[in-house]
C-alpha cells in the first residue's frame, strides 16, 4: 500500500478519469462544489453496467423486485425512520475563521484515535480530545469553538408552505418501507420477499474528499428483504453453503486486532457467526457481484461492525470490504439484519397496519380470562361514574386486574380504585387460526459509486508503459472497437458498415479512423475496450477481420457472417477469445 | 374525449396501475404527497424499457454521449441559466384560510381565459382578472390576496454554509453545459455532437395534479446537440426526409386555430418552416419513439409555440404532442433552438472560455486599420498627461477612432479630446487561420413520466369485458410467463426448469402456479405479458410447450428446444407470432 499521495493508483485513476471522461469534479467552471461528480460516457455506462449486474443477481436471478421512487420525502418519513435524531455528525467550527470541520475526522487525523474509537465519542469527549491534543484549524491556526451535531440530510420545503419540510433521502430504503402494504400485495401475499431500489442518494457531508469514496450526491442499492422471523430458513441456501467467506469478527476487532477467519456459509451459520441465514445468503451474493466486477476473493472481507458503529436501526450488520491502494480496505457495501425496526416505527408514526397476517397449519386452542364488571357493586362504589368506570375497566387486560387484584388486593383505572368484589372473572376457549406480526428485514446495500472505483482500481493496469483498464468484457462500457487499417480504397465504408452492423445487434460500438492503428489500438486499451475488429485489404476480398484481445493483445482472424453469434457468446461469457476465430501470429 | 372524471381511460389506468402496482403516489400511509409518485416492480421495469428505447434511438444508434450529474447544484448554475430570474409561477392565497393556489390554472379553470392566454399575463393582469371574474378561493369562498411569483425550484443549503445555497435542477440540460468544454474534448474536439442526460428532476409545483402528467419529481432525458451556426446542415437527414411530421404553426395558434398541417421533413425545411435541419431531424426520430412505445402517427402532433409560450433560452420551440383520453392533447416532449443562450450564459457568470476554435479550409487574408499615437503633438496638447493618453488611445478600436474623427472631428476617449493630427494611421495585413465561436444548439426533451403515461394509455384495451395491456412486444415489462397446466405429476419442477432457462437466456419471466390456467392468462394479460408458455402432460412426453399469444389469445406448439432462439428473434422483433411454432386451433 502506498501512503504517498501523488503516486498511488488512486491518483493514476483520478488522472485517466477526468482524461478520458469516466468521471470528474463536477461544476469545475465553478471552482468546484465537493462531494458532487459527473459521470462522463464512459463512466456512465460503466455505472450503468454494474447496475445491471446488480439487477441480473437481484431482480431477474432470484425474482426480487425493483420499485423506483422519490429522491425528496417529506420529514414525517425521516423522523419515523430515526434519521432526524441519528443522521448526525459531530462539526466543530473555527472561532477565529470559521470555516467548519468533522470533528472526528480531525481527531482521526492529528492524533491516534482511530475511527473505531471516535465513532462512540459523545460531543464533550471530542472537545476534551481536541483541547488535550491541542488541535487548532488546518486553516488558520485558530481555537475551535465547541463541537455540534450538524444534520447531514439535505433540507428543502416541498410546495408553497414554509412549514412543509421534505429531506433528501440518505438511503433508498425508506421509499420501500414506506410503501411496504402496496408491495406486500404485489408479492401476492406471501413471505419470504425482497424489494429493491437502486437510485440516487444524500447526504449532506460537511467536508467531503475522496472523491468516489465519500460523495454528497451518490447512488445507492437498497435491497430490502422481507421474511417471518418464525420461518427464518433460506430455500436458496444450498446454492451458496460451500461458498468461503472472509470474515473479521466483532469480537476480535474490540481487541484491537483484524485478524479475519475463512469460513464457509454453512459453517458461518453452524458456529452462530452469522445469525441470520438470508443476511449470509446475500453475503455470498455480494462476494459473487464483487468478484465478477472484477475484485478477487482475496482483496474482500466482510467485518462485523461493533455496537456503537452501527446504524441505529441495525441488529448485526458487516460491512464487505474490497482493498483499494490508497487507503487500504474500504466498504463496498452493508449486510444490516435490521429486524422489524422500519417497518413498526412508520406504523406507530403513521397509525398504518403494516402487520402481515399468517395462518397456523393447525388452528391453536387458547385459553383467555374474561373480565366482567359487577354493576350491583360498582353502582354504589362509583354512583353517577359507575358506567363510565365499567368502560374503562372493560378496555384494560383482565390478566393484568386480575393479577393486581391477586397481589395488592386492588387495580387502579385512571383514578378509579378497583376491588376485588367489583369484578367476575371467566375462562373463555377460543380456536385462534393465525397470528398477525410484522416481518423481519436484512439489507444488502450497496454504494454504486464505491463499486465504480473499485472496478477501475482493479481493472487499471500497465503493460510496456500503457494503461490498460482490463474491465471484464461483461461490464465493459465500449465493447468492441472497429477500425479501417487506411482511410482510402474503400476501407472506411467497409469499416462503418461494420460498425452499423454490430450497433444494430446491439453491440455498443465505436469506430475509430483517426491515427496509426496502433494509436488507437493503445486509446482503446485506456478506454478498456475489450475487443478491437480491423478492416484491412484481405477484409475486401475474403470477408474477414481481424480481431485483437485488449489483454493479451493476442489476435484472431474471423469471417464477418460468423461474428454477430460468435460475439453474442463471447460477451456473455461462453466462449473465449480464441474461439473467435484463427489465431495469428502477431510479430 | 370523455370530460367526465371517474369513467374515462385515465381513472382507469390509475386504478389499474394502483393495483397492479405500475405507480401510485407515494407516502399514503402519510397522506399521500402531491406530485411525487412510487414506481411499482410493472411500472419501474416498463419505464426503464422506454428509457432504454431512448438510449437505443439516440446513443447506441446515433453515437450521442450519455452523461451521468448530480440533481443538486449551487446557486451560481441556475443563476447564470436563468432559472432564478426566469422559473417562477404566478400563485395566489386566500386571505382567509391561507391556501395558495397556482393563479393561472385558477383563471383557466373558473374563466374562459386559455392557457395561451394566462401566460403572457403579467402579475397585474392577472389580479385584475381575478378579481373581475370575481373568483373566490375554492376551498373556503375566502378573498384573494394579490398574486405573487413563486420560484419553483427546490432550494436546499450545501454542506454546512448557511450561504451556500443549492437547488434542485428542473432540467438535466444545465449537468451538460457546465460541462461542455470536458464533453467537447470527450468527442475529439469536433462537431457536431451530441450528449444525453435522463436522470430525475425538480420542480417544486404550486399545486400539482393529474397524476403522471404534472409531477414535483420526475425523470427527464434532455439532450444538447452541439452543433456550428455556419454549418447546420445535418448529414443524417437523408434518413429521415420523407418521414411525415403533424405541425400546428405559430401563425394559426396566434389565430386562435389548432388546425394542422402535414409535411415531409425535406418540405419543413424547404418552406423553412423548421428554421434548423437538427431540430426537424429530431422531431422525426421523435416521432419514431412514440410510435415505437405505442402511439399511432395520428394520435402525434407537434405544435409551435407562441412567442411568450416559449421558454426564456428558446428561439424556435416545438412541443410534440400525444392526444390522450382525458386531457385532449399533451406534451411529451419539447424540441428548442436556443441558439447558444446557455453556453454565452455560462461563459460570461463563470469567465470560463467555451468557445471552439475552427479552422478556415483556407486561412483569409484581413486588413486591419492600426492607430498610432503621435507623441510629438500629443505631447503639447496633453502635456504630464501624455502618455496616459496615448495608452488610453492604444486600447481603443482604432475603426472606431477613424469614424469618429472623420465624422466628427474629433475622439472623446474618457476626458480628452482627440484631434485628428494627434494620431496616424496605417493599414495592416494579417492572415487569419480560424476562428473561435460558441456553438448552437438544438434540444430534444422527454418527460419518461409522461412516455410512460402515454404508452399505459395506448396499451389499455378492453376484450371480453377483460383489460388487456397490449405493451410493444420490446417494452413489456414482463416478456413470457411461464405456467404448469396443474399443479401435479412434475409439472410445477419442469415448469420451473422452463423458468430458469429463460431467466438465464436473459429473459424477463415469471412463474405463477396459482388458480385456473385461464385465471393466471387474465392476470396476465392485464400485466401486459406478451407470451405465456404453458407447461402440460404432452411437454412431459414430446418436449414441445403451447405459447400463448397475449392479444389475439392465438396458441401455437413448440419444441423446448428451439425456444430460446426463436424468442430471441420474436422480442427483437424480427420474426411474427406465427413463427414461434404450429398453430393451434383454440377452443
Amino acid at each position: 500500500m502506498s501512503n504517498e499521495t501523488g503516486s498511488d493508483k488512486f491518483t493514476a485513476i483520478n488522472e485517466i478519469a477526468r482524461r478520458r471522461g469516466f468521471f470528474w469534479q463536477s461544476y469545475e467552471i465553478y471552482g468546484g462544489v465537493g462531494g458532487f461528480v459527473t459521470y462522463g460516457p464512459l463512466g456512465a455506462k460503466l455505472k450503468q453496467n454494474i447496475e445491471r449486474k446488480i439487477r441480473e443477481l437481484f431482480v431477474n436471478k432470484l425474482g426480487i423486485l425493483e420499485i423506483e421512487s422519490s429522491v425528496i420525502a417529506p420529514r414525517k418519513v425521516f423522523e419515523a425512520s430515526g434519521h432526524v435524531n441519528h443522521f448526525k455528525e459531530p462539526m466543530i467550527e473555527c472561532s477565529k475563521c470559521n470555516k467548519r470541520f468533522r470533528a472526528d475526522h480531525l481527531l482521526q487525523e492529528y492524533t491516534k484515535i482511530s475511527a473505531t474509537e471516535t465513532e462512540k465519542m459523545s460531543l464533550e469527549e471530542i472537545k476534551q480530545a481536541i483541547e488535550k491534543n491541542a488541535i487548532t484549524c488546518p486553516e488558520c491556526g485558530g481555537i475551535f469553538n465547541p463541537p455540534k451535531q450538524f444534520l447531514t440530510m439535505f433540507e428543502t420545503t416541498i410546495g408553497p408552505y414554509s412549514a412543509a419540510t421534505g429531506y433528501g433521502r440518505p438511503e433508498a430504503a425508506q421509499g420501500i418501507f414506506v410503501e411496504f402494504s402496496r408491495l406486500y400485495k404485489m408479492a401476492r401475499e406471501k413471505l419470504p420477499f425482497g424489494v429493491i431500489q437502486i437510485g440516487h442518494a444524500l447526504r449532506n457531508e460537511i467536508s467531503p474528499r475522496q472523491g468516489l469514496m465519500r460523495l454528497r450526491e451518490f447512488t445507492i442499492a437498497d435491497l430490502e428483504f422481507f421474511f417471518d422471523p418464525e420461518m427464518p430458513c433460506c430455500h436458496l441456501l444450498k446454492d451458496v453453503e460451500s461458498e468461503t467467506l472472509t470474515l473479521v469478527l466483532s469480537e476480535k476487532r474490540a481487541k484491537g486486532s483484524e485478524e479475519a477467519i475463512s469460513v464457509t456459509v454453512k459453517e458461518a451459520l453452524e458456529q452462530k457467526i452469522v445469525s441470520s441465514e438470508w443476511q449470509v445468503f446475500f453475503m455470498a451474493i455480494a462476494k459473487k457481484l464483487l468478484t465478477e466486477i472484477g475484485v478477487p476473493p482475496e482483496n474482500q472481507r466482510f467485518i462485523e461492525k461493533l455496537p456503537w458503529e452501527k446504524a441505529h436501526y441495525a441488529t448485526q450488520c458487516f460491512d464487505q470490504e474490497v482493498y483499494v491502494d490508497r487507503w487500504g480496505w474500504v466498504e463496498v457495501s452493508g449486510h444490516a439484519y435490521r429486524t422489524d425496526y422500519d417497518l413498526a416505527s412508520h406504523m406507530k408514526a403513521s397509525g398504518a397496519d403494516l402487520c402481515v397476517y399468517k395462518e397456523y397449519e393447525t388452528p391453536v386452542e387458547q385459553k383467555q380470562v374474561v373480565l366482567k364488571p359487577v354493576m350491583a357493586k360498582m353502582g354504589p362504589a362509583f354512583k353517577a361514574e359507575a358506567t363510565k368506570v365499567a368502560d374503562l375497566l372493560l378496555k384494560a387486560s383482565a390478566e393484568e386486574v386480575a393479577t393486581s387484584l391477586e397481589k395488592n388486593g386492588y387495580y387502579m383505572v385512571e383514578n378509579y380504585r378497583i376491588l376485588p368484589n367489583h369484578v367476575d372473572f371467566s375462562c373463555q376457549e377460543t380456536v385462534v387460526r393465525g397470528k398477525r406480526f410484522i416481518p423481519h428485514v436484512v439489507e444488502p446495500s450497496f454504494g454504486s459509486d464505491r463499486l465504480v472505483y473499485v472496478t477501475l482500481e482493479y481493472a487499471y493496469h500497465v503493460k510496456d508503459d500503457r494503461v490498460l483498464m482490463s474491465f471484464p468484457r461483461t461490464i465493459a462500457p465500449t465493447q468492441i472497437g472497429v477500425y479501417p487499417l487506411v482511410s482510402k480504397d474503400g476501407l472506411v465504408e467497409k469499416a462503418e458498415e461494420m460498425h452499423k452492423l454490430l450497433v444494430n445487434e446491439g453491440f455498443t460500438a465505436e469506430f475509430d479512423e483517426t491515427g496509426s492503428i496502433g494509436r488507437r489500438y493503445a486509446r482503446a486499451d485506456e478506454a478498456g475496450v475489450p475487443l478491437g475488429i480491423t478492416i484491412d485489404y484481405d477484409t475486401m476480398s475474403d470477408g474477414t477481420v481481424t480481431i485483437r484481445n485488449r489483454d493479451s493483445w493476442q489476435q484472431v482472424r474471423s469471417p464477418i457472417k460468423d461474428l454477430p453469434e460468435l460475439l453474442q457468446k463471447y460477451f456473455k461469457g461462453k466462449i473465449h477469445f480464441e474461439d473467435l476465430g484463427t489465431l495469428l501470429q502477431v510479430k
